[in-house]
């Protein structure tokens, strides 16, 4: 690849992880399908969990490795719909490794917001994505994530 | 046009948007006239409202659709001249659509500190902004912008 | 340079500042090593004074400008070691002024929270970091680094 296909990759990768940080916090579940290869796998295992203290804030359904698209879709969908998320991505470091391959490191924040009448009004982490990308018929996709946290926060039910 | 210039649109983009959050934040306001075509329009209606509750937090002068650069000055100088404000703006998605126009999405979060006396201390919100930009004599220019927010919280005043 | 030079170049730098907040976050110190020239210089001053009131939160070393890598090094090391720190770097602003030559202003939010048992839990700040870069050996160089801030919020001890 010559400079300008490896700039422009580099910069439809980032338009590949707004879309997953959109897709999620929008709720746009069919955008969020388009951003993920059919075998990607998610890695959030820890992503409750203050590094400080090891304690597992909320018993959230991010302790197995998710495998494959459809579990991922399922899991966000069942774990996120019903909260208000935002999502922070920045200061990526994205290596494109060949024509068709790629990976990343980003910095991340996010909030979530969970509904009124729970035990806990939220949480609020930083941390770091882990990321590999596959390139399928011209387009890049997620295949690999994994979240890795410097701290989370809860936020204590109003 | 190629991909290099296609790249360097984009990026020219990002320094346009840049300078639009940092004049606002740092009160430049003579930055900030040159980031906005003449015939700009601003729409940040509901950027004080929590989609959740639908409540206004604060009468601000946002409700109206801002047309043209003098009224955005006017509006942005007045409302926020004696705010502390800080925006971050991240994740971009920029369709470049010709030499000329380009569109995007952008995720941001902002907070307004209030000055001290007033009812409320500060509003801190997140969302997504949605414009378009025009390129005239080779600059590019911010020509419309649109705010939706995923929430705003706000801050009590001490 | 070449328009695919420049975008590459500007992409480098990205790539750069990134390295510099992950290893201040990660506590990597021999990553932090190779960000910087060894004739670099830090300002950090007022970093941890919020600009309305003036009032500096915290006896932090930030109030001479560091003047070289080890000394620089040595500082951060010797302040964060034990706090934990989320920085955010965005909305750069990067001009490359010749192949070994560039300039950014940088948008940034961090946030610290001290060991358990001091007075003060933690800081929160924002700002705009205003560097130089230097190409050495092909490799791009944080060369002076100077720290502008637009509040600083003190976290209470829990």
């Amino acid at each position: 690849m010559d400079d300008a296909a490896k700039v422009l990759a580099v910069e439809e990768i980032k338009k590949l992880k707004a879309r997953y940080f959109r897709a999620i916090d929008t709720k746009d579940w069919s955008l969020l399908e388009q951003v993920f290869t059919d075998d990607a796998t998610c890695d959030y295992r820890g992503a409750a969990t203050d590094p400080s203290t090891g304690t597992n804030a909320v018993p959230v359904a991010t302790e197995t490795v998710l495998q494959g698209k459809a579990a991922i879709l399922a899991s966000l969908k069942t774990g996120l719909a019903e909260v208000v998320t935002v999502h922070m991505g920045y200061m990526p470091e994205i290596e494109v490794t060949s024509g068709t391959g790629a990976t990343a490191i980003w910095a991340m924040s996010d909030t979530l917001r969970f509904p009124a009448g729970g035990a806990l009004g939220g949480l609020s982490g930083s941390g770091h994505y882990h990321e590999t990308y596959e390139r399928i018929d011209g387009k890049w996709r997620i295949k690999a994530l994994r979240l890795t946290r410097l701290r989370v926060d809860v936020v204590e039910a109003r």
